[in-house]
C-alpha cells in the first residue's frame, strides 16, 4: 500500500502541473477510465449541437442551397487545411474523404504511377515492386495486394526495420505504418522516408495510430503521400472520414485510380472528358459525407491552442507512468510489455502481453477501465493526452493488478463445466 | 384565369385522393415548393432525434462498445437489407457504404473479372471491352475509364439505345444509368440487361435517379450488379453513403478491387491473408461512416407501408400534371420538355430546355420554387411522391410562367451595364 499512496500522490502532482488538463472539460466523459481512444476517440462536447444545426438548419431548411451557402462542397479541403497543422503540413495538401482503406488505394496506385513516370518521361517504367509493412494493420496489406495486382507489381512484405534492405531500382512504392497497431512501436518516419527516396521510390505513410498523438512533420521529412483515419486520437466519431495528404510537388502528377467527379477541375461542367483539379482536391472522389465530415470539423475545435509538442510530452509522461505503475502493482511475470521502452520508438499506447487477454479485458471493462484486446494475447491501452489524466493512469494499473489477482484466486473455484 | 381556377381545382381533387398524402407530415417542409429531391431529398422529421441519440448515447456513453452493442459493425448490411425491397432485391445482396463513384469502381472491376472467369475456368479471358452510357452522369464515365485502364480493357461509350449494337464476344461489362440525369429519360432495364446477358457479359446499373421513385426489380430482371446514392429520392441526407447490390449467384466470384478489412470473412482475426466474406459483405471496404449511415437508417422509416407501385403511380400523375400545367400557363415556345412523354420512358423528373436556364432557375428559387439547373440550358424539376403535392406542382408551373413573363418585360428595362 505504500506504493499505492506514493503513486497516487505522484499522479495528483502530475495532474496539477499538466498544461493540457483543462482540455478534459471539452469532452463528454464519465467515471470510467477510457483508454481506448486509440480505437474510438471520446465525444467532444460541442459535436452534438453542431450536427443538430447541420441537420435542422443546413439540411432541413436550406436544403440544396447548403452545398454552396453552408460551404458543404468545399468541406473536404477546408477541413483538410484545419487538420494539416496536426500532420505538419502546409495548407492545400490534405483532403478529408472516404475511408482509410480507400485512401490507401488511391495513394498507392498514384505513387506507383508517379514512380514510373507515367504521363511524364517514363524513366521509371521498369519499377514493379510495392513494399508493404509485414506487420501492418491487415487492411493496408489487402489493399496493397490489390494495388499491386492492378498495376502489375509484385508485393514485397517486410518488417519495417528490414525495409531498407529490400529496396532497390525496381521499387515503385512503399506503404508503412507510423506506429504498429498491436505493439504501439513507433517507426522511424524520417529515416525510412529517406531510404525510400534514396532508391527513387515513393513512400505512403499510414498515420492512423499517430496523428493527434505526436508531431508528424510530413512536410519537414519529405513524405510523399500519407493517409489516416480521424476517429482515433482525432476524435471525429465512429467511422468519420479519413484523410489523404499529397505533397505539393507531387500534385501535378497525382493520377488517381478513383477519378470521381469531385476531383474534376470543373465538377459542375458535367464534361465527358476528365480533367483533374490542380491541387489536393484531385484526391477527392464522390460526394462528401456531410454529417460525418462536419462532426469531425466540430471535433477539431478541441485542438485550439494545443501544440503537438505538448501532446507528445504528456503522452510519453502518461505511458512512462503507466509502465511504472504496472511494474509496481502487477506481480512479476503476469504481463509483459511489448511496447518499446525507448521514447523514440513509442507511440501513444502500451500493449501488454497477457494469458487470457480477452477474458482479462472483459473484466477490466466491467470494473470501469476500458482498453481493448487484439488477438491472440495483447491488452491495448491507448493514452489520449487531451482527456486522460495521470490519476486515470494510476487507477488503470491498479485495477489491472486487482483483476489479475482475482483471476488467480478465481481459477480453482470455477473449473470449466463440460468440454 | 379560367385555366388557373380549373387546374387549382384539379390539384385539390388529386391531393384529396392521394393515398400517399399523409407521408408529407413525416418530412420537415416549409412554404417553398421543393422540386429538388432528385438532388437532395428533404429532411425526414425523425432523423435529428436519432442522430442525437447516436452521438450522445451510442458514441458519447457507450463509446467503443457500440460497435457491437449498438449494432454499428453490421449496419452496412442490415441497412442494405432494409433498402433492398425498394430495389426489388431479396435480403443478403445489398450493402450501404462508400460513395456511388467508389461503388461503381468496385462493381465494374468485379464485373470484368467475373466475365473473364478470373479465379475460375478462365473461358472469358479474351473479353476486353467495357461499354459505358455515353450520356452518363460524368463520374460514371471517369470511373469506367479508370476501371478499363486498370483491367486492360477498351472503353466504348454508347448511348443506351445503341448499346445492343456495340455488344459482342469481347464485351466484359456494361455500365448503364437507369434514368438520364439531365433529361429524366428512363432506360429499358429489363431489355438492356437481357441484351448484355445474351453476349455473356455483365451489366452494372446506376440507380441514383430511380431508386425511391419507381419499382426497380433487380432480382426479377436478372441484374448482375447495381449501385446508387441514398441522398436523392431516398432522403438519406447530404452525401449519405451509397449502396452496392451484388446478385446472390455472383457473390462467390465477386472479387473486389477494394478488399478492405471490412470485407474479410473474419475481420477481427487480423490475418495477413485475405479471405473474403461469403455474401454481400464482401462489397464493404473500410470502417463504416456511422453518423451518416444511421441518419439514412432513420430516413428509411418513411417507407413504412409504402409500395413502390403507389410511388410510381403518383410520380407519373405528378409529372403528367406538371406538363399539363406548363402547357396551360407557359406561352408556346418559351420552354421545351426534353423528358419523354411516354410513361415507360419517364423517370420522376421533368427537364425543360429554356434560354438563360441558370438565370430563370435563380429567379424561380427567389420566388419559392426550388429546382435546379444543368448546363447548358436545362431546368430540372424532381417530383418526390412522398412529399410533393399536386398543389405544389400547379404552383411551380404557375410561378415558372410568371417568371418567364416578367423576364420578357424586364429585359428592355434593364440592359446590361458595361461589357
Amino acid at each position: 500500500m505504500t506504493h499505492q499512496t506514493q503513486l497516487r500522490d505522484r499522479a495528483a502532482v502530475l495532474d496539477g502541473k499538466d498544461e493540457l488538463a483543462a482540455k478534459r472539460q471539452e469532452f463528454v466523459l464519465d467515471d470510467t477510465v477510457y483508454l481506448d481512444g486509440n480505437s474510438l476517440g471520446a465525444l467532444p462536447a460541442n459535436v452534438e449541437a453542431r450536427v443538430a444545426d447541420v441537420i435542422t438548419r443546413e439540411w432541413g431548411k436550406l436544403r440544396i442551397r447548403s452545398w454552396e451557402e453552408s460551404g458543404w462542397w468545399t468541406a473536404p479541403e477546408r477541413i483538410g487545411d484545419r487538420l494539416a497543422p496536426l500532420l505538419g503540413a502546409a495548407p492545400g495538401q490534405v483532403v478529408v474523404a472516404d475511408s482509410t482503406s480507400v485512401n490507401v488505394f488511391k495513394a498507392l496506385v498514384a505513387a506507383v504511377r508517379i514512380a514510373r513516370g507515367e504521363g511524364g518521361e517514363g524513366e521509371g517504367a521498369e519499377r514493379d515492386e510495392i513494399v508493404v509493412d509485414a506487420t501492418t494493420f491487415p487492411t493496408d496489406g489487402y489493399i496493397a495486394a490489390s494495388a499491386a495486382r492492378l498495376t502489375g507489381c509484385r508485393l514485397i512484405p517486410s518488417v519495417p526495420a528490414d525495409v531498407p534492405g529490400v529496396l532497390g531500382p525496381r521499387t515503385a512504392a512503399v506503404l508503412l505504418n507510423h506506429a504498429d497497431y498491436r505493439s504501439g512501436k513507433l517507426h522511424d518516419l524520417p529515416g525510412l522516408t529517406a531510404a525510400v527516396h534514396a532508391v527513387g521510390a515513393l513512400v505512403v505513410w499510414d498515420l492512423c495510430h499517430t496523428a493527434g498523438a505526436l508531431p508528424i512533420g510530413l512536410d519537414e521529412h519529405g513524405v510523399d503521400l500519407a493517409v489516416g483515419c480521424t476517429y482515433k486520437y482525432l476524435n471525429g466519431g465512429p467511422g468519420s472520414p479519413a484523410y489523404l495528404y499529397v505533397r505539393k510537388e507531387h500534385q501535378p502528377r497525382f493520377d488517381s485510380p478513383l477519378p470521381g467527379w469531385n476531383s474534376h477541375a470543373e465538377p459542375f461542367g458535367m464534361r465527358a472528358d476528365y480533367a483533374p483539379a490542380d491541387d489536393a482536391v484531385r484526391g477527392r472522389v464522390g460526394t462528401p459525407d456531410i454529417l460525418s465530415l462536419l462532426a469531425f470539423d466540430a471535433a477539431l475545435n478541441v485542438w485550439e491552442g494545443v501544440s503537438t509538442a505538448a501532446v507528445r510530452a504528456k503522452s510519453l509522461a502518461l505511458t512512462d507512468f503507466f509502465l511504472e505503475c504496472v511494474a509496481a502493482y502487477v506481480p512479476e511475470g503476469r504481463v509483459e510489455s511489448i511496447t518499446p521502452a525507448a521514447h523514440a520508438e513509442r507511440g501513444s499506447q502500451i500493449a501488454l502481453r497477457c494469458p487470457d487477454a480477452a477474458g482479462v479485458m472483459k473484466r477490466l471493462i466491467e470494473r470501469g477501465v476500458v482498453g481493448d484486446y487484439r488477438a491472440p494475447d495483447v491488452l491495448r491501452f491507448g493514452f489520449t493526452p487531451l482527456y486522460v489524466s495521470f490519476a486515470d493512469t494510476e487507477r488503470a494499473a491498479r485495477v489491472l493488478a486487482d483483476t489479475l489477482a482475482d483471476t488467480l484466486e478465481e481459477l480453482p473455484e470455477s473449473p470449466p463445466q463440460g468440454a
